[in-house]
């Protein structure tokens, strides 16, 4: 094993204050181990923290980009138990959520997780405790194991640990990036109806191959009609709601009586908004998912190996390619975009 | 038992539209029971009705009025196997939500409620279906077991059955109207921490001798950063949101990690809105509550007669003066406005 | 339509008071329906209460036996609303459940059942009322929509209703019985493992080919021993526990932490036992099922319809072939026997 | 500080091997805390460790007994950042079950806790990694809050954390023994109905004047019988089985519908049997308990405080004089006994 590896790491905010550099390979301590990375998945987060900082780029120097890992234990400390050497993992996002409410106070919610108030993961080598590790599933390879642990994770906790979905409810997601990919494959995976809404015709059709069962172009019609003509007006139990800002109205519109809308991506803003009738006519709850604990992506996990559900990576790129990968990011990729490590 | 009877009735939106009118006693078909009212609560809703409408106004003729009634069973049709003749019963709001979701589809959720989209109770006698009346609690009299079907009914669905409260948790309640003060008791006869925020020092104080253990003025400090001091920065686990419009917003900065807020009324407006972060961060739930179903009330009736909960009456009025009543309500009871109707 | 009918009766314990009678078609009252009954699915039961009573049998003269209908509505009430004359439903098991707990007290639970303390379906003709019926599946034909109301809705119950069962969870059934092969059915469809014990390597081949992962011969090996094996010593996180008497024990000992055993059957006695160890140390759920109520109903149609499990019917006998399907039924068949009501 | 200290140790099964030997004071680890401990409680399990073993004594040599442990911190390992020197503590009983469904396998359950498979705390001094403590309540002395970590969390979790009780439902307490009070006192705080089944009317009164409603002397009346005349036939909603054996049979009967039995003790055998029929036809939840996570733990000791709840202890015995204490717990006390430690 070498000494010195490399890492993307953020000087300051901006994309021309990325840098792929060197660093010394961290030995873990009694309670850490010590991963080689073999691949790196993306989130639209990466790009917002390169481009606006979020509040967190640069308070390290040097900061290393990237949250989502999929790599080989190589190293263990003297007092780690989960894992041994040889063993494929996984990281977490948020650290140390083992199960339950998880971190923080009213006042200062938790914002701790790695590549962003922590150090990230787009590093040849990372060291983590042990706790802050999964098992990998072995159906997957590691460009596809790397995709769990926001993405997927993200919509496991939205439809299963806490929407407890179930054969023969209709679920709607919107667009095709990787929340909304993973919540039609788990939807579909437990015998749901899903539906699914973007703007781009081609992308609709591969959804349908994924296992939706409907697609609705929002660009050639009114979605939230299209859902009460789909369901004869019942509407959807679930609501994968990405979209943000005023667009949470239109959620509950389409939700069915005693539905669920889950608030999980802002790309249209912060500051979300709807209407008081339909959240109290109907019942609804309004849920706000940040990612999950460490026991719902060990279920997940399994669910992977037995329901034999394979992310959707978009594209591939090389760890030296982060450039471009940022650059298809911004695009909009069909599920995940995912950096593969030096051998 | 005489003919005819008096009731108030609305012929269209405006107060001047308003009448104490005569009209038949009528006979309780097969499944029906027919009840002698003895007290009937108002609630914000009928002001609103009256001066606004809300759709319903005037789509029958008459149109009865009000929607929580308590009385006694004077008469029950051959199939009726609920109550029997002499036995004391308080109304639901929404007739025949037994249990469950309820009803309603996405597009056209469910209207029908007493004294809305359906006719009223604001009258000597009434007919209800035997699936539409709950036994009242024993341990109250007529004029407190009337203000149970609306407001008790909705801060007991948001606390407890959906919000499965339990000792020890903080509890915060907007204002000192009938939810809120109904919202005081029931988590303080759970064990419950309970903060009433308004903007009245003397109304705290009377809110303190129900069993709240703080008061926040809100005109005198900012209320989120009070449940901060209060609770050390842990948020309230409960937030019964009464205010509607941003200030949803406020209740989520309030809420502790894993909170829940009910929406329940939307005094600031219709259109609620609030930032996605703490909503993400805190894991927190938004429900949207109207009332509650049969089963529940049955639940939250067992527990008045066990905790020995007294409704708080803020003022009881004349049948003849609903209009005084009603500029009660307009200003803002303590708590409930109840109609006393003819002995 | 004809004024006569024939239905097949019980008129005291044991086979030879079963009669293929005549009685006059039933017309429906002002909530009913009439349903032209195509098929009735047998359980056990109907078998144990023929030979034994149950505590039912001859209570009513003539009592008409079978639980499970579905059927054409060819007549309704003047106040039905939920049906209209040409709709295929079936029927409720537990008359009036609609949801919620459910009726009886501790003393006295609920005995009311079609085909039990109330007559049964087992006609050419009933009358229902209009709450006690439910849409037939679109996706199943008439016979396999009769196996839905007993055996199916006590798997969906069991294991969803209740069991909030999801992706990766592994599920043991016990049998190949109706409810067993539901319990197989559901369970995959939900992306679970399934294990399914049984004493015959026939039927495990012809239960894998149904979704399950796994077959145990219990007269091989020893089964729990095989749940370890299988599962790595995990265990199972559902099991349907058919067996009754002391094998409950087993199941307890089969169990993964936090699992729950779903007790539904009792081939080997109703004096359920088993050790308290496991039960503590595990965090155990036991559960008692009985069948469940409309709603669940209502969801299972719609997860049938949309999973496309189709009902597993090992035979379909004559209208005039009862005593041959109560001898298949004795024999212990791979699913379900249907009989088939005359054209 | 002292540099040695005394524990109480047992060299083998059997009294005749219980021994106040000398140690040294243990040095805190780099996560671990050092604990100057004030109080233990015991419970009966402690005396059937020493009589019979469990599997357990021996083992370790010195085996220092006792599981639950209040004190102050007097020393902290480098990377210790729950506690500081100078708080008040509590052990937990399963030391590392932070929250969710916990250890072991199916085969292998956890029997790691503490004075069991692990040290006990039955010491002036003990050493716990920070996660095995929880700030003790602000309104408890520590005799009285030594007596949470086990008896006290085995109530709280059969009605709270898994129970969901809310105010107003019927619960039956088996006896006087520590769990049995707790839950008797945790019931009335959330405005439950509260049943006490005893065999002395002397620790029937007590028990009344503690918040039970109701109490039933099982050797003048059958204590079922009973509960059906109490809650005119309805039954009890949540019963905490502590007899263990056939009675569980009996708890069956007196359970409402949808109710909940949490076996918690085996006073009467470990092999618990029951008629399936009251089971499946009320729908029951019988459910084994094991104390509880740490988690839950935090939510009572807030509970705790909020409501004013003051365990009961009957006794409290000199740390010299565990041989008193341990006849008292054969004799069976009225709630918990505890050791004062050495000041």
């Amino acid at each position: 094993m070498t000494d010195t590896m490399k890492q993307w790491t953020l000087k300051d905010v901006g994309r021309a204050n990325l840098g792929l550099v060197s660093a010394a390979v961290p030995a873990p301590a009694e309670h850490e181990i010590l991963v080689k990375v073999s691949a790196v998945s993306l989130n639209y987060r990466d790009l917002l923290l390169i481009e606006d900082g979020l509040g967190f780029a640069a308070k390290a120097d040097p900061f290393v980009l990237g949250s989502d890992a999929a790599g080989v234990v190589v190293a263990a400390g003297a007092a780690v138990t989960r894992f041994k050497p040889g063993e494929r993992v996984i990281s977490t996002f948020i650290p140390g959520w083992i199960d339950g409410p998880g971190f923080g106070t009213a006042r200062e919610p938790n914002y701790r997780t790695l590549g962003g108030a922590m150090q990230g993961v787009l590093s040849e080598y990372i060291v983590l405790d042990q706790g802050w590790a999964v098992k990998a599933p072995e159906s997957l390879n590691d460009v596809e194991a790397s995709t769990l642990p926001c993405a997927g994770l993200t919509a496991w906790t939205a439809l299963v640990e806490r929407g407890r979905l179930h054969a023969g409810q209709t679920v709607v997601v919107q667009g095709t990036g990787g929340v909304a990919l993973f919540g039609l494959q788990i939807a579909a995976a437990h015998g749901a109806d899903v539906i699914v809404v973007s703007g781009d015709d081609d992308k609709l059709e591969r959804a349908k191959a994924l296992g939706a069962r409907h697609g609705i172009n929002r660009k050639k019609e009114d979605w939230v009609e299209a859902v009460y003509r789909l369901t004869g007006d019942r509407g959807a139990d679930h609501i994968l709601e990405i979209v943000g800002g005023a667009h949470l109205g239109r959620a509950l519109q389409a939700a069915a009586v005693f539905g669920r809308v889950s608030l999980i991506g802002v790309f249209e803003g912060f500051d979300i908004s709807g209407h008081f009738a339909p959240l109290a006519l109907k019942h609804l709850t309004v849920e706000g998912i940040q990612v999950g604990h460490r026991k719902a992506l060990e279920d997940f996990v399994r669910a992977i190996d037995q329901t034999g559900i394979k992310p959707v990576v978009d594209a591939e790129y090389a760890f030296a390619d982060l450039p471009a990968a940022l650059d298809h990011l911004a695009r909009g990729p069909f599920g995940k975009i995912v950096m593969n490590m030096p051998g």
